[in-house]
C-alpha cells in the first residue's frame, strides 16, 4: 500500500459492512431470517404468528422451515397437529445451540468488520 | 455450546459464506461490482465497453462511477472527452491503490470464512 486509504478517500465516515450465511453444498440456508423465524417460533408456538410478526407468508416460512429441518441431524422445529389447542410448534434444543452459534458467529463477524472499519481509519 | 455444531447437523458439506461492501455515511458505494468496472475501464479505456463487459447498462455504470468519484480526495475515473480517438477513460493511480486494497480486504474475509468453515467441522 502506497498511501494509508484513508488518504485516498475524503472526508467523512468510512466502514466496512458485510453480510453472512451458513451453505450446503453451496446453498443458503441459514441466516438472520431464520434466526428471528427460530425465536419467534420459541416465542409464540405458533408458525403463523412468528411469520406474521416478521411480515413473512406463512407459505415462505414453512418453505424455510421445511429447508431447515431437512439440514438437521434431527429437525429443528416440531409441529404438533390437532389437540384442544389445535397443535402448535416448537424449537428443539439442538435449534436452540443453532442460534447461540449464530450469535457467537455474527460476533465474531462483529469484531472483523470493526477491526477493518479501523483500519480504513488509519 | 453444549455439543459441537457438526453433531446437530446432517452429513455434508457445512460452510460459512458472505459479502462484504465499503459504506460511506452507512450508504454502500464500494464492492466487487465498481472493482470489476475499474478493472475494465482500465484494460479497455472505455466506460461503454467495460459496461458492456459487465452486462451492465451504461447508465448504470455512470450512476457507479459518478457515485465513487464523490467518495474519493480526488476522482478515480477520468474522463476525456472529443480529440482524436473520441475521447476515452482512465482509471487514476488511486483507484489502483483502492482495487489493491479491496483485494487485500477479500484475502483477509476468505481467511475469515475458512476459519469459520473449518469451526463448523470440529
Amino acid at each position: 500500500m502506497e498511501k494509508p486509504i484513508r488518504t485516498i478517500l475524503k472526508e467523512g465516515r468510512f466502514n466496512v459492512n458485510g453480510s453472512l450465511w451458513l451453505e450446503h453444498e453451496g446453498q443458503r440456508f441459514f441466516g438472520p431470517g431464520p434466526v428471528e423465524l427460530l425465536e419467534r417460533i420459541a416465542e409464540t408456538g405458533s408458525i403463523k404468528q412468528a411469520a406474521k410478526a416478521m411480515g413473512m407468508s406463512y407459505k415462505k416460512a414453512w418453505d424455510l422451515i421445511n429447508n431447515l429441518n431437512k439440514m438437521g441431524a434431527q429437525p429443528f422445529v416440531h409441529t404438533a397437529t390437532g389437540g384442544e389447542k389445535g397443535g402448535g410448534s416448537t424449537i428443539s434444543d439442538e435449534a436452540r445451540q443453532l442460534i447461540a452459534y449464530h450469535r457467537q458467529l455474527r460476533e465474531r463477524f462483529r469484531q472483523f468488520l470493526e477491526q477493518e472499519s479501523n483500519r480504513l481509519k488509519q
